[in-house]
């Protein structure tokens, strides 16, 4: 057996989520079918995590194996003419036999983008918010989420996980000419917590929220104290870190 | 009265180009109707110029005439929420009585943008074309088209022009990450030259044309000489330039 790493970007706009479900359409559905059919045997694939509905990705990760060593130039052509326009392979390596795509991976991060004026190419590719921004207070409170914390109160309730705990190292705000991106990564993120955590930040930013009641949300551990969740429009899952060993046999 | 030029962006995708017909939905036609309800009386709108089906704009301007003069910050504001998401106004202002968009328009700019690997978030803004181009090519015979040319070799057949002169001051391609795009600037274009010459120009990159038959396909007015043309989603008028004076009464 031949274990490969994949490297993969979708518009999650049309699917539920990553993760198979029994009664809609999700990417890893999309991948494992055409996959299967095109190496002729069941190949079953992880993916470094889930995202939820709607959300994108412009680099995810999964592994899968194969008997035999694959062409993986010709490979990935022929997927991506045979994958559907909103999922596009972008690199595919060969990785050590127990390399594992979700407990290998020791960082991820995400975007959430917003466009702060109406922008008719932006549609479906970020959340468009025109309202006055305190983007600096924004980028103070952001700072308290930085190093290790119980995000249970950016989590969603009903979810499997044994603790809340996270560990941030960035936490940041980055203005454009008429967009406003939130970059964050972590070793981990729990259920819809990037998109609480930016509509509380937006909260801050329009001045309902202090940064001092921000503080107090994080502490609170209750979903119930932060704010609303963004649309995940302008969500992107768009860097997984793994460590070099495990592409020791490339 | 006061004239209004207005800047104006629009994701050309579902439209039937930029002007009224009678059995299809234009841009033009949204906007004098959306303009007429807001501001309670018939608008008739003139373009800096016209797009092609499906051909999007990141800049166009628009004049109209108004009885009296507008709150123009708010007028915006209402017009952007009031517009359907594909168009978007950018900005108003006041200008000469005799201003004119279409005559007074002194350069167009236009880009093309083709992605040459699969980019789940470029569909409908961008042309794939992932086949091996050499640019370097690409760019040497676009040179031959500065200055002023007969673009019949490039200009629909049916057309209400009574020459087929444009004088081009930029026609360069411009190498991205993944994507290649090309700039040009004219004094005026003819309908469907920017994609004729597009066509063409990938016919150099991928060694079916010479240099040498580029410039003799442009020497012969003749459109069946030339390659085919793009498809309009990877097209966008980009900037069209005014002479300060029109501007003169703000």
């Amino acid at each position: 057996m031949v274990r490969y790493f994949v490297e993969v970007a979708y518009n999650g706009t049309h699917f539920h989520g990553w993760q198979v479900q029994s009664n809609a359409l999700s990417v890893q559905q999309v991948l494992e079918e055409k996959l299967s059919t095109l190496l002729r045997v069941p190949i079953a694939i992880v993916g470094s995590g889930r995202t939820d509905t709607g959300v994108h990705a412009s680099q995810q990760y999964f592994h899968f194996d194969h008997a035999t060593p694959l062409e993986t130039a010709a490979f990935l052509h022929r997927m991506n003419a045979f994958l559907p326009q909103e999922i596009a392979l972008k690199s595919i390596t060969k990785v050590n036999d127990d390399a594992h795509a979700r407990f290998d991976a020791s960082m991820r991060s995400y975007i959430y983008r917003i466009e702060t004026r109406k922008n008719p190419f932006a549609h479906g590719f970020a959340y468009c918010y025109t309202h006055p921004l305190n983007v600096e207070k924004m980028n103070e409170a952001a700072i308290f989420l930085l190093g290790n914390h119980d995000f249970q109160a950016f989590s969603k309730v009903k979810t499997e996980v044994n603790n809340y705990f996270c560990e941030l190292n960035r936490a940041v705000w980055e203005e454009g000419n008429e967009s406003l991106i939130f970059h964050v990564s972590a070793n981990r993120f729990l259920r819809g917590m990037v998109r609480a955590v930016v509509g509380t930040l937006l909260d801050v930013g329009a001045g309902r929220t202090t940064i001092t009641e921000f503080q107090q949300i994080l502490l609170s551990k209750d979903r119930r104290q932060a704010g609303r969740a963004v649309p995940p429009t302008g969500l992107y899952l768009s860097r997984v870190v793994y460590p070099a060993a495990i592409f020791a046999k490339r």
